[in-house]
Formats: C-alpha cells, structure tokens, sequence
C-alpha cells in the first residue's frame, strides 16, 4: 500500500481532543499523510476559546482523501450546515476508504446524507440531535461500523475508534504497536465515562457544562447569530435533551 | 475556591495527545483558566510536523501557576536543558499547588531537581533516562503521585492523570462529570497499551516507532544539532534503551 492520506477536518468551535485522540493514533502509521483540512489555512480556535489547532490544507486541496475524520463540539451543528463543507463531504466520500466521525462529528455525516436511516453514534448528549437527522442512535455502542462510514461515540472515543481503523486498514500488529507508543492502557480513577454507569448528581452536573459549553461558543465569532432556520432547531433540540 | 490557574507547557517536538489529554480535563473544570505557555506565542509545531498548537502566554506571564502541567515528547530532552524553562518550572513550582508531567515530561522535572531520588514515571521507553536523572522509575505505575508532585506514563496516561488531579482538587464528583462530558469509558479495540502486555513482534515494531520520531525531529529546528553534551548523552541514552 502505497501512501494514504488522512483529513482531519478543522472549524471553529470544535472540541480539540475529538480530532487529537485519532490524529495520535493515525499519524504514527508509517507512509501516512495526515492534514488538518479547513476554508482557510491557519489558526481555528477550539470551544474553550483558549486552544488555538492549525488548519495544513483547504477543502479544495483536498478533494480524495483515503481516510476522512469529522470531529464534533459544541459548533458541529453550524457545521452540519454549511454547504460547501457538507459538498466537500459527499465528493470526497465518493473515493474514500472510510469516513468517520467522533462525537457530535456525526451530526455532520448525517447532514451529508451518509447516515440515512442507518445505526450510527454520537456524543450521549446529541443523540436525539442524530435522529432528527435520520440517523439511527445506537446510544449503548462505542464504535458503529458501516459501509465504509463509521461513527464513533463522545470525545474520547477517537481514539478507540482510530485503533480499530487502523487494526482494519494496516493490520492488527500495526495498532497495537501503536497503542503500546501512546501508552493507551486505560487505568481511569473513575467510572463514570458513560451516562449507564454515572450518578444522577454526576450526570446534572454534566449536562450544565454541556450548556455551558454551548454558551461559551461566543467566542467563535456569529455562529450562533447566523444560524439558519434547521440550524437554530437543531441547537433547540439539542438544548432540550440537554436540559432534560 | 477563586479562579485557578493551570499553565500548560508547549514546545516544538512535543507531543500533542500529552497536553491535550489533560487539557481537555481541566479546561472543564468551572473557573478555571488554562494558560497554553512557552517562550513566545504563536504556534508550536509538534513531533509529526504537521500539527501546530497554540502559545497563549509566555513563561514570564505566567510566574505562579497553581496546576503546571508539562507534556513529552521526542523533544523533551531538549527542553530538561532549557535553563529558561528549568528555571521557571523551579520559581513556579515553590508556590504551585500540583507539579505535574505527562509521558517524557517527567524528564524535564528530573531535570529541574524536582524528582531526585523520588519514585515517578514516564513513558515506558524513557525509564532509562528517568533513572540516570536521578529519579526512581515505577515501570508499572500510571501515575505516581509525591508531594505536590505527580508524573503519568506515556502520552495518554495523562488523561487519567488530569481525571485524578481534578478529583484531588476538586472533588471527585467534579471528576466524574468531567469523565461524562468527554466520555471517558474506555474500549480498545486491543489490549496492547504496556509492555508487560504486547507481543514481542508489537514491542520491536513500538521501539521502530520510537527510532522514527526521533529522527523525524529535523522539522523543530535545530534542537539535536545544538544539543549540549549532557543532552546528547541523554539522547544516547535513550535511544540505547530504546534499540534495545
């Protein structure tokens, strides 16, 4: 195999380690090419307004990538509708070996068209958000696998997500090794990662950041303030699931 | 609590996933302020030249921290010869809260005598390295904690690291939610994230892994060309272990 190009896309208002967790993990394959793909080439700010990632590569540059990575955060939705992302989406996706989304990345797949009506996953807080998007939730899956789409669930789970595309495309060996040099043995001090396995108190207090988060997306510039009509139902559902 | 303070150290040839694991913790802790320092702002571009992440403050700015976090990386011995750096992390560390590092960071706090003769960790390729600087390495720890000093394994043990730092801090339902918000419910696909758990085939083709980043530094300048002769001991030293 010769070399393969992976495009991690990049937007403003995005949550930083949606796109890190596999960028770790893809990038130690050898003979990959990983691009961070943008409208602009140049610094986006991440959803906590502090964290600054760097675009390497326009949409346009980039139209065959083999591998194509859509992370979520709070600003997916304005994602979801922006045509000339979603274009760019559908095309490419026409040539790639898998397009793959973590988190609320997958809202932005289902806008696409690529998750009618098939099982798909997301952030837990952005579940419902998938199915008015015509998507099938899985809420209970880490990783769904489809043709050649795979969506992976909340943040984290990139990373699992990235070892099992790499196990898939270069073998089994090629990502273990790699998760033996990202050190990735799991050992957290709690377990609480999953809405099933966290308190009601611990998963109040979660869904205050998940608003908070949202409120925080000021700083990404009018966002918000230039929703479109779906776009603006959208943040309301998925306000309303959050707020439940 | 009032705000906290948590200054996150970036240099170029580090590691992305060793800052951005604990970052993406802390940063969701409410009245917190993570600072991204280094000794210019502007962009760091990190061991895959490819990446580049953020400076928000200089050293200078941000003399008194109370969480420090300084991540590894191919690098890292570069900057344990950073008399800049060293002597800031010295100054900062006689009033901070938590000293911490991540992954081949641990050799930039061995370096400022903030380990010696003290048990800490590393990335597993590094212990070596760890032991001639003077700490005593635990092979077998994710995260060893001290006295206002706490060092995590490779690259992404500082996620596990940042989650018990938060739940020391501020409480381990803090913790939790927090665990929620990135869902943090791990599933590798395989179980090969620590030496004592990879095949001998999966170990050799890591330390290739590890042999390539190192001489994939070329991109961050002249850091190995400049190397002082403690340095290029240290790298020696590091590269034995690892072609071992």
């Amino acid at each position: 195999m010769g070399t393969s190009q992976v495009a991690i896309v990049l937007y403003p208002g995005m949550t930083a380690l949606d796109a890190i967790g596999p960028y770790e993990v893809l990038r130690l394959v050898p003979d990959v090419e990983v691009r961070f793909v943008g409208h602009e080439l140049g610094p986006v700010l991440t959803d906590s307004g502090v964290l600054a990632l760097g675009v390497t590569h326009t949409f346009a540059e980039t139209p065959a990538p083999q591998i194509i990575v859509v992370p979520g955060g709070p600003a997916a939705t304005a994602v979801a509708a922006d045509r000339r992302v979603l274009n760019w989406l559908r095309s490419a996706h026409r040539t790639s070996a898998w397009t793959t989304s973590v988190c609320t990345g997958a809202l932005v797949l289902a806008a696409g068209g690529l998750l009618d009506g098939k099982p798909a996953t997301t952030h837990w807080a952005a579940q419902g958000a998938l199915a008015l998007l015509g998507a099938e939730p899985q809420r209970d899956q880490r990783v769904v696998r489809g043709d050649r789409v795979a969506t992976a669930a909340g943040v984290a789970a990139g990373i699992d997500l990235a070892l099992w595309l790499v196990g898939e495309t270069f073998g089994p060996q090629r990502a273990q090794a790699i998760q033996l040099d990202i050190e990735y043995d799991p050992q957290p001090p709690f377990d609480a990662g999953h809405p099933s396995k966290a308190s009601g108190a611990v998963q109040r207090m979660a869904l205050a950041d998940q608003v908070r988060l949202l409120g925080g997306l000021r700083h990404s510039g009018t966002l918000i303030g230039t929703a479109s009509g779906a776009q603006k139902a959208l943040w309301r559902s998925m306000i309303r699931r959050i707020r439940r």
